[in-house]
């Protein structure tokens, strides 16, 4: 199915998924290729085609491009940028989150990290390069609608740097004091409140009402992450784990225990379902949030409620 | 005189650098304040302030102003955004250029550099959120005229980023075989060719024939800093010097003398010159740049051609 029969079919009752990860793919190998082109440095270049390939889950746009569909999708190619952009950003905090002074992976989806498989000034340079490429992608589209390009960067910027996007989540671990509450919805939570919002954005709509079912979602993501965190094993999510106990962070598995942390993450996707705002696609989005549910809650955590 | 003033004389055949550096420093300031406002983690927030403060000689806002008032400057709250955010990713790259897997710079402008004033992981943090910053400062524009602030972001991913932006120029330092012209044009000359252009753009006008200027400033910056390193001590120019010949980098001296140079430098402002667009300011422009010049050209080795 190409990406303009699936925009053509959008409200349909059915996941939209089919066409969104080709969609998403796609619009990444395009940015890629264009910061490849040309008398670029050979090394970064391989670098960021390293960093951005295989994809993970590509969940955050597969959000944005699910509420783009779900408020109508009237300009894809708007949306495949924003989803590029979102997705690219994604990856760069990935790749220096990751650097010897933070995180120090060795691993990430299950191949070397970029400081590892090409030097840390690669990495620190990757990372800036591929923010640079988010921006870049969306300011294209202001030769569509210079309006929503401009809006879809302000909303990226907003959650991606100071004070409250995922900067300054990171930055939160430098404090000797940390407020958790700011620490998560920033450092986990910006870019799903991006998401929901470029989505309502790509597709001409106002984003604030979208800022709550981003949060939620993101607020789920990173009760199941914790969860991950705590209980699988290194092979089944391809980077170490334990890094919290580690580094000392603070875990709602830590905090509620492991029933109380699934119990948590219901609730909070119950919570999401009911703040999707009136649209086309509404009972569509609540599908797709219903689903992510069953992929977020780990196996060993849902046998070990049964 | 306020910024309004200035504007408003904006044809006049004077140096308009009187109300620029408060423009300057005004709308650098109110940038670093907003990342800073509300629950930001206060460390991270110290170092945005440190990274900017005091500024350096503020040489590219202050090139993109001029264009801007060459231009009309009609929109002087686009043309102090434009000229902040510029300054902001200049700031950045020296945040992480400096960080020890780069130049491992002690010092910078006279006090300790990022990394070792807060540590590495704030000053990879410093430099990221500073380009988000740039980039927010630009989108918040699009209030007043959305089409110019899209193609403000345009102009400053293509010159931050790959493949022809100063990511890019640090990238060559990572290859065993260094385009040498690639490497000087996107490490040093992509933040001018973006000052001369976003300038442009920030006053209604188009960027393309704002290129030639940039491009030629960021030659004669390029020998003029190679100059600098060569001949001044530390003190002088408030970092190490010597850093070129330390990592074995080219460098314009090393390879046409100090006199050869010299001379480069003084044919390639002279082309600057000529290359200026016309357009209302263009006497005051010329004027700019010949001053720029003396400035640029370190004392000794003026001394060594008289």
């Amino acid at each position: 199915m190409t990406p303009k029969a699936d925009a053509t079919d959008r409200y349909s009752e059915r996941m939209p998924s089919l066409g969104l990860s080709e969609r998403i793919d796609s619009a990444v190998c395009a940015a890629i290729n264009t910061a490849r082109d040309g008398a670029a440095p050979a090394r970064l270049s391989a670098a960021l085609d390293y960093a951005t390939k295989p994809g993970g889950a590509r969940i955050r746009p597969t959000i944005l491009l699910s509420v783009s569909v779900a408020c109508g999708d009237d300009q894809p190619q708007i949306a495949d940028a924003a989803a590029a952009a979102l997705e690219l950003m994604h990856c760069a905090s990935l790749v220096h989150d990751d650097l010897p002074c933070f995180d120090n992976a060795e691993t990430r989806r299950g191949k070397p990290s970029v400081h590892r498989a090409f030097s840390e000034p690669l990495a620190v340079l990757t990372g800036d390069s591929l923010i640079m490429l988010a921006y870049e992608v969306l300011a294209r589209t202001g030769t569509i609608d210079p309006a929503r390009a401009s809006q879809l960067v302000l909303a990226l910027a907003r959650r991606s740097g100071m004070p409250n996007g995922i900067c300054a989540g990171q930055g939160w671990e430098s404090e000797a004091k940390i407020d958790l509450s700011a620490y998560h919805r920033s450092k986990t939570g910006a870019l799903f409140i991006a998401a929901t919002q470029m989505g309502a954005i790509a597709a001409g709509e106002e984003p604030e009402p979208w800022f709550e079912l981003g949060d939620r979602i993101g607020e789920a993501f990173q009760v199941a992450d914790d969860l991950r965190d705590a209980l699988m094993a290194a092979e089944d999510i391809g980077k170490p784990v334990g890094q919290d106990a580690r580094h000392g962070r603070p875990n709602s598995v830590n905090l509620l225990g492991v029933d109380g942390a699934v119990s948590r993450l219901k609730d909070i996707l119950g919570g999401a379902i009911a703040s999707i705002p009136s649209c086309p696609g509404e009972a569509m989005l609540a599908h797709m949030v219903t689903q992510q549910a069953r992929r977020l809650i780990p196996m060993t955590a849902q046998s070990q409620q049964a």
